[in-house]
């Protein structure tokens, strides 16, 4: 069934590496019936938020993720989320299990080349 | 501006090697304004697709494509499209760019570890 599309959402994909001990961990801690912190994610506009994780030629695993944001000053709002306790909570428990890319700190924004409603 | 959501569109991550000496040629041809297989996409039921580029510490790029499938066959509407003469002959221009990961002869579907509307 199709649903209504909102042409001036902003669409992010984002890359990070992800421990190979960690991805049993990391797989429980973002199960259905987690809350984490999906409330403060729909608080600061960022909404359909899905991770997938997969193997690469280097051996390694990595995690894709893409979002919408559909609220009117994404870096603001990423900033509010990221001053908010319980997601500060939340990241020192999934930045341990993750391995940013060489020369960053956290997730890869990606550059986006391709986008169909 | 939230949107209705559909819990049952069955979301999809999939990934593939982009070559270096190709990737403005993929820019070009997946274009807004090129239409390509945008409207076989809709027929068979694949919404909401995009795609990113990066390139990941092996020094290789990579493409990742999120999209949502809202019909209720997804393997039935892929075959139908991969059947239809104007995909085929996109996929003819897209696929000497692409390098498939090892093991595979095309996009590799991703394990999906997380979702938040």
């Amino acid at each position: 069934m199709a649903r209504p599309r909102n042409r001036s959402v902003q669409r992010v994909g984002m890359v990070i590496g992800l421990r190979d001990d960690a991805v049993e961990a990391y797989r429980r801690l973002h199960a259905d019936d987690e809350p984490g912190v999906r409330d403060l994610l729909r608080k600061h506009h960022i909404t359909n938020f899905s991770i997938f994780v997969h193997r690469l030629p280097d051996g390694r695993l990595y995690e894709f993720a893409y979002f919408e944001y559909d609220g009117s000053d994404l870096a603001g709002d990423l900033a509010a989320l990221d001053a908010e306790p319980r997601n500060r909570a939340w990241l020192a428990r999934c930045d341990p299990m993750q391995v940013p890319l060489p020369g960053t700190t956290s997730w890869s924004v990606m550059e986006s080349v391709y986008h169909n409603d």
